[in-house]
């Protein structure tokens, strides 16, 4: 299983008054690091919307759990992989490490499209090739 | 059981390349439709700062299922309400509606605390007061 | 002159551990208030966009004088007007009130494009219609 | 003089529907340059804080002109460093580099402050110390 390790350095207009994240930025960070992550197998979004028809890789569902807080300067590590393949969607398992300390442990469900044969510019979920879940493995 | 409606607007920077809500927008609304939802019911956080000792109502777990996308210029509602007391956590559920149709279905689980008495600045979940469960209902 | 008043509330996710906002935040609130103060003219972006086929308004130059700060829970006013017209361009002027009190004095220059005739996919900035700048006398 | 060469990626969250950066994001570039120009000559601002009594470096003042359009995946250079030092304000000078071509070309006006003698919670401008200066050069 592949395994994606983003490092982000936590700047801050990231934290708040209470000197930690504010958490919407731990999300941001998880779809960066999920865009990177199907870079690092050789498939960038641009190149899966060509070949595929697929219009972005849609978020159906988004989780986290905040363990322990990051402040300013934390030079934190995002580890991301596809935990979990369904037949139209996948599951994006997050880890954010601090110092080795797990911070946030988090997941992005998203879903495979293509335009729908009627209506072109609304999408229907469409099975994903194996060829894609292949290239994680 | 108390419930705030938040207005949003939608705004062009809050909307990515698709045309629609990056999403972890959706998480920064959650955070203000709960503190303005704490508003609503006479419990400022500034005033429970000072007459509890808690330090802001830090997250634990945030959850958001994504059902319909939201546009540029669309004008939600989030509705927010306490969903479940627990003895030091409490879970705010939050739905989002577009034009009446339910848009995204989401959750913040937060934590009362209080200064640990051997290490002021560091932090322990401790029981919520009656009162506070009672403002809500 | 045309004025647009926007109202705005200075959220916790707005702000830094300095417990003030983060001035990019305040540039956010220029361009959401330049697009409100076209809407209230009778003149929303789409419609620029399909009747003379600009591709939105895009920003030349940007600028901030920080007064004041402002804080959680702040209640300002952005006063936004065009303060400037030229052939191609126009000045949006920007005014932060906080309680009265002028918080920030900033402007926007933007320019009025088309696509260009040897190359649809590139931009060339195009004189500003009489009508249009009539629309904010 | 002392430069700092920040790399900056464009991340999808970063752009807007008209598939460039949303250009408050380049500011929160700044910010973030500024610090990181201060951290590389040994100015980190937890010591200046400690050292000078200072409460970070408030903004006065900000610019920028958008010479070219940046995109999601850009890889973009922020080349910051302090162009000129008054009694007690100083200015950074940005320039945004896309693929050796300049993207965007601005500054911040930074003030150095103390607490009032007579209202600690209020600041007031205090000269620049020379060492200060000194490390820049």
């Amino acid at each position: 299983m592949k395994t994606y390790r983003y490092d982000v350095t936590v700047h801050w207009g990231d934290t708040d008054p209470a000197r930690i994240v504010f958490y919407p930025n731990y999300f941001a960070w998880f779809d960066e690091s999920t865009r990177l992550l199907f870079d690092s197998v050789g498939l960038p979004w641009e190149k899966l919307m060509e070949k595929y028809r697929i219009h972005g890789l849609p978020i159906v569902e988004a989780h986290a759990k905040f363990l322990a807080p990051s402040k300013f300067r934390d030079e934190i590590v995002v580890e991301s992989s596809v935990v979990e393949w369904n037949e139209k969607t996948f599951k994006v398992g997050h880890t954010v490490l601090n110092r080795g300390v797990r911070a946030v442990e988090g997941y992005e469900v998203r879903v495979w499209t293509n335009p729908r044969p009627d209506d072109p510019a609304r999408l229907k979920a469409v099975p994903i090739p194996a060829e894609i879940k292949a290239a994680f493995e």
